[in-house]
């Protein structure tokens, strides 16, 4: 975690502010490791968004409800607040204020606070009446290179969603429903991870909504020669995986396999094409060109960076201007749509090396259901 | 919809405030009927929370990320914002700041903001610069009783927990692991539901995990003798449904028959004592009363109420000061917990009439697997 924290500071100096206060899950679990329950939305035994403060030395403060905690994580200054209670009424808010209010005496917060914008939480505001500045865009640049224990983190969440994608093949039959083979997916991805995973993503069927591109399954029945798309996110232990894999069910039309082949070879061409150096714009032209090439476009991005956050910078679309860098974590996400044969999307998590990039799981490859 | 606006008009009539903003997904739906996204937390493409305001005269405006609409939501003002981008990065903060003082136009936002204070964020505070009140306490009070709308929404999702509750039952066999048996459990609820739920809860087998009352599923495999505990909550449609079942895997020893028909009979009193006037304090004791009787006792809440959020107000505590009235909506959860036996907890639905309660759908009620 230390190296985490380490790269905190470094934001910190770049925006000369004192102290980061993180407010978002994914901010809090990177400076702490500490994972914050997402699944049914926020708590409503919490009295504000479970909070981290690191200041520019390197101390980490964390603020929560207590049902937030099993043990207490490992930081310098820990509040875990009266948010869940036995036998009456409480004002979780005057709770969340009065830990604040501690964990600022005890660690001395003053000065300049980095704070996220979009969370950030009025409370907090007048809890510190404290000069502010935005640490969003210089803490999502920070984030981007990745510490080794978040490839190792990230490693087995594609591993996960590997998993995933084998399981949508298997489980993918004609007169099963979409539902239910999320449902069995989501299974096989958390039998896998041991333990719950919050998930996202799409998983479509058929020709009209494999062409619209993005949803998630209805009660709609697989049927014979159907198109699929799988798109799967999950958090294992605060870090999202992510892949999207695309199939028939049955043999697929000489159209469909021309789309899989133009989404395919970007993928491959990728994975020849990624170093450090290279520009995100340049990497997005090279991909749709690959594509456009064999007459087919997505539009769409085409892909994105990935961590404690399911989509992090840089994004890889036509206007950005990140230059990719050793030990970034990106998903490439290339696809073909036409409205009378449907989408494909092919989806992989890659890692970038020192002179070039390698996928980070063995995700499932074929144009048809095995 | 316009029944519950009428009771957020007069929650602002009651504060002295001249616009409610709304800014937790429960309250966002309540208002709106917009179901708000929540399994996979904050969207990264949200520059802030999805945001409700209401006026004491009854305007609804609604701010939001472009990809969290399929169908404009029908308020008098909506405002979608570019969150979700294709070709370039965006600030997705700043688009929320311009969609929120648009609105703020549109509709002659001022005087004096009731605010929701665990998520009012700091940025609408700058933009607006209105004095501010706490709607928290009002606002729980004002969606205490519910209207016909919700009652029907929440009956729904009592019946969906109920079907959780059966696949329980059926899936917890021997050599399985809790982790596999809650996701088919998930699997029941979203086929009935027809869509993805959120689901929250605890899924507990065995003596010392039963024993504890609280957790999540994790990879321990059933075993014979096993006590389990299931409580289950799915979101659908964005109303919470609750329920608590417990049983044995095999024949239960006599002790754990002995809690069984402490926790049931003070379920089947509570059934027979909740009505109109009665006050959340006595039930609450009489409740605690029922099971101490028989030897046993629970030492977490006897209960809550539920909506738009799993948890509601009035909570069934001891010092809780509220007086039941018709058409609440109360969740009662007597259980009975020894350390070398392990743990039981029943949990129904029961909706206040206007002289006495009865449960929202039926419950699955044997002290064994069937």
């Amino acid at each position: 975690m230390r190296d985490r924290v380490a790269r905190i500071q470094a934001v910190l100096r770049e925006i000369g502010a004192d102290w980061a206060v993180l407010t978002s899950p994914d901010s809090v679990c990177y400076a702490t490791g500490h994972v914050v329950p997402v699944e049914a939305g926020p708590s409503p035994f919490s009295g504000g968004p479970t909070t981290a403060v690191v200041s520019k030395d390197g101390v980490v403060g964390l603020i929560g409800p207590n049902h937030e905690f099993g043990k207490a994580p490992t930081v310098d200054a820990f509040t875990n607040y009266t948010g869940f209670t036995l036998d009456e009424p409480t004002d979780q808010v005057e709770s969340y204020r009065r830990a604040v209010t501690d964990v600022t005496h005890t660690l001395g917060i003053a000065g300049r606070l980095g704070i996220e914008r979009a969370s950030f939480p009025h409370t907090l505001s007048q809890i510190w009446n404290l000069p502010t500045c935005s640490i969003d865009r210089a803490l999502a640049r920070g984030r981007a290179v990745k510490t080794s224990g978040e490839l190792a983190l990230l490693k087995r969440a594609a591993e996960i969603a590997a998993i995933g994608q084998e399981a949508a093949r298997a489980l993918s039959v004609v007169d099963t429903s979409e539902l239910e083979i999320f449902s069995g997916v989501r299974s096989a991805m958390e039998r896998a991870a041991g333990v719950r995973c919050p998930v996202t993503g799409d998983f479509l069927s058929g020709v009209a909504r494999t062409a619209a591109m993005a949803g998630g399954p209805i009660e709609r029945m697989m049927q014979v020669g159907d198109p699929v798309i799988c798109d799967l996110a999950p958090r294992i232990e605060g870090f999202w995986g992510d892949s999207c894999g695309s199939f028939c069910l049955g043999q697929p039309t000489e159209r469909y396999l021309g789309m899989f082949s133009a989404a395919r070879a970007a993928l491959e061409a990728a994975e020849a094409e990624i170093r450090p150096g290279l520009s995100v714009s340049s990497l997005d032209a090279f991909l749709r060109d690959v594509v456009n090439s064999r007459g087919f476009d997505y539009p769409h991005h085409s892909g994105h960076s990935i961590g404690a956050s399911v989509h992090e910078y840089p994004r890889i679309v036509p206007r950005e201007a990140a230059i990719i860098e050793e030990n970034m974590v990106l998903m490439i996400e290339p696809g073909a749509y036409v409205p009378e044969i449907g989408g494909v999307r092919l989806e992989w998590m890659f890692k970038v090396n020192s002179t070039g990039a390698q996928t980070m799981a063995k995700f499932p490859l074929s144009a048809v259901r095995p």
